[in-house]
């Protein structure tokens, strides 16, 4: 039992369920405090962050771990092959809510910071912990309310390794250096209602949609580019009607999101969108919300740290993508920080048997060391 | 107060609401019976139904009126400005649920009734009445029944008037000589459920029904002819997705309705939304309902003694239609009977304040009397 699979398997006792922290935090600050990280606590509503910094030489960047410890619902835990948050180790595997997403991250950071600092006691510029316990919630209190805090501090990152799984098959495969931008859509057509027996009376809301939403399906938004896929429309709700199978309903809704490249941007999207409705002639109302801006660390110090990282712990040569939904680093690329995402392998995460390999952790912990030795020595 | 008037009144303060009689089936058939109709009850279910006969001379045909005396809900009797089942005049209309839809039809019927066989006690053919009280409801008990038992018998009816509310503005402007045909069709179609960041690893059938579906919407059925409307085609109902605003849902459900005319059948509307549906690549289930068949009487002699009769009693000529819902002549009609349509101005029915001008309930008796005279005289 290694001090990562030890730190992660202690995290996962703690049944830290969305938006609860229930002691995570404590218990990584406590061993952060120990190797002289300084701790601010930012409770905001009903989520616990803290942000913690441990003072390098002048020189050198601000290079920030982000994440968070809270979890998804386990579901019935019946049908657990061992329980939750019971962190059971079976040939290799390290089971647990959170395992992979993302308290095994959690103590590859922690135990990483303990071995370069042991090490490097007198690093260049300076090391942060930005964690919070709203990320798998509606993320309204945590990494975007420390963002804010950070800039009325006058406090900038330089460099942020997020440590969502990222990995698709052996732990470093994959890191994330962008996602893609998220808005949504929620549309009302409206038209008149009436009996199927007098159609001319009434205008089918329906009828008038379907070639309009045809026509947003088959959209070739944009081509994507080197770093980005295509951007991709999808409608995940509709409903009209009354119920009744002899009444032209009144009105049908839509809900439909985008995943963006950065080849187009938020109000292209609405411009165009606006543009196929009103050629349909639709009466309707669109509410759209933007939930995430496309964001991608191209190159620089942070991406070849961590390609080097990986190269010198695991061998080969890790794959760039910006491919898979959002992350808490959507609130932090804005600032201006190079922004990579680094973790274990997410086949398991959300799901029932949430597990991790074991010995991937201190492969991970190992990758997280030499990315502070390349940037901080 | 005439005594159609007297009768129609009487018959709205029985609380017949749909399957009820409530006693109205008694009040007619004791008036019928004393002026020689021999009465057959036939209740099936939850449902009363009468067959009454008067005998005439051997040669003519057997016209038979046909009826309900269930009434549809009356909704909050307080929305009403008169109580629903008090039968209140005022400023010379009778107010109560079921005025015209249709007890003020079946007091014209039986007071027509006395009024022809007091003036010809030996008439022509046979004179019935087909009543039922399940017309509003599931319509499974009723008419469809009698009908069957009439075939049973080797009875066939050869001229049936049905009493429901055909007028527009005043009584007799429009009668129905024919309904078109309603077919339902409740479509799934099937995609995979997925994550609407992982499109490649989805597939939408929301995207894949809209093309579909504005095409069925655009399709052309028929033309219609001189008596029925185009095939007009409906979606009442669409409802897919998860709730969710991320996951690409796993199927949708459509319901529809076409309202056809005698220019196509159910059969092949049904192989034209085959085509469609296969030609865009659906994965689906269809499940169709044929809820009538359309029928029409052209012409012969009781379209035009109905036409005659309304010219001499109003003063001008009918039209005839074959717009609006289904009835209860699509059971009668297929054994061969000529059917019209012919009852008080629709403008109220299945309304709050349900209501008919009193003078046309004496109208309507006149016009009914008169269609007697000229098919069995």
């Amino acid at each position: 039992m290694t001090p990562t699979i030890q730190l992660a398997s202690d995290l996962i006792r703690l049944r830290s369920v969305t938006p609860e922290d229930a002691g995570c935090m404590p218990m990584m600050v406590e061993r952060l405090e120990k190797i002289g990280f300084k701790t601010t606590w930012l409770r905001r509503g009903d989520t616990d962050n803290f942000w913690a910094v441990r003072e390098g030489s002048n020189q050198g960047p601000l290079f920030a771990f982000a994440g968070h410890t809270d979890v998804v619902p386990t579901g019935p835990e019946d049908n657990w092959r061992h329980p939750p948050f019971a962190a059971h180790i079976e040939e290799g595997y390290l089971y647990g809510r959170g395992a992979a997403d993302m308290k095994g991250s959690l103590a590859a950071m922690v135990v990483a910071c303990e071995e370069f600092i042991a090490k490097h006691p007198d690093h260049k510029g300076r090391i942060a912990f930005l964690i919070t316990s709203d990320e798998e919630g509606p993320a309204h209190n945590g990494t975007v309310k420390v963002v804010e805090w950070l800039e009325d501090q006058g406090e900038k990152i330089d460099c942020c390794l997020v440590g969502e799984p990222s990995s698709t098959a052996c732990v470093g495969d994959v890191i994330k250096n962008g996602r893609r931008g998220s808005l949504g859509l929620e549309l009302t057509v409206y038209g008149i209602q009436g009996h199927v027996a007098y159609p001319h009376l009434a205008e089918n809301p329906i009828h008038k949609l379907a070639p309009a939403l045809a026509e947003l399906a088959a959209e070739e938004w944009d081509k994507g580019n080197d770093f980005f896929p295509a951007t991709s429309f999808q409608v995940s709700n509709i409903n009209g009607g009354t119920g009744a199978t002899n009444v032209i309903p009144g009105e049908v809704k839509v809900v439909c999101n985008w995943r963006f490249s950065t080849e187009t941007t938020a109000g292209e999207l609405e411009e165009r969108t606006r543009a196929i409705l009103d050629k349909h002639g639709l009466k309707y109302t669109a509410d759209y919300k933007l939930s995430g801006q496309p964001f991608l660390t191209a190159e620089g110090p942070l991406v070849e740290a961590a390609q080097a990282a990986i190269r010198s712990v695991a061998g080969f040569d890790t794959q760039l993508s910006t491919a898979g939904g959002t992350s808490d680093g959507r609130f932090i690329a804005p600032t201006g920080a190079q922004v990579v995402e680094l973790g274990p392998v997410n086949a398991t995460i959300h799901k029932v048997d949430e597990c991790v390999k074991a010995e991937d952790l201190d492969k991970l912990k190992d990758m997280y060391r030499e990315i502070l030795s390349r940037l901080l020595t």
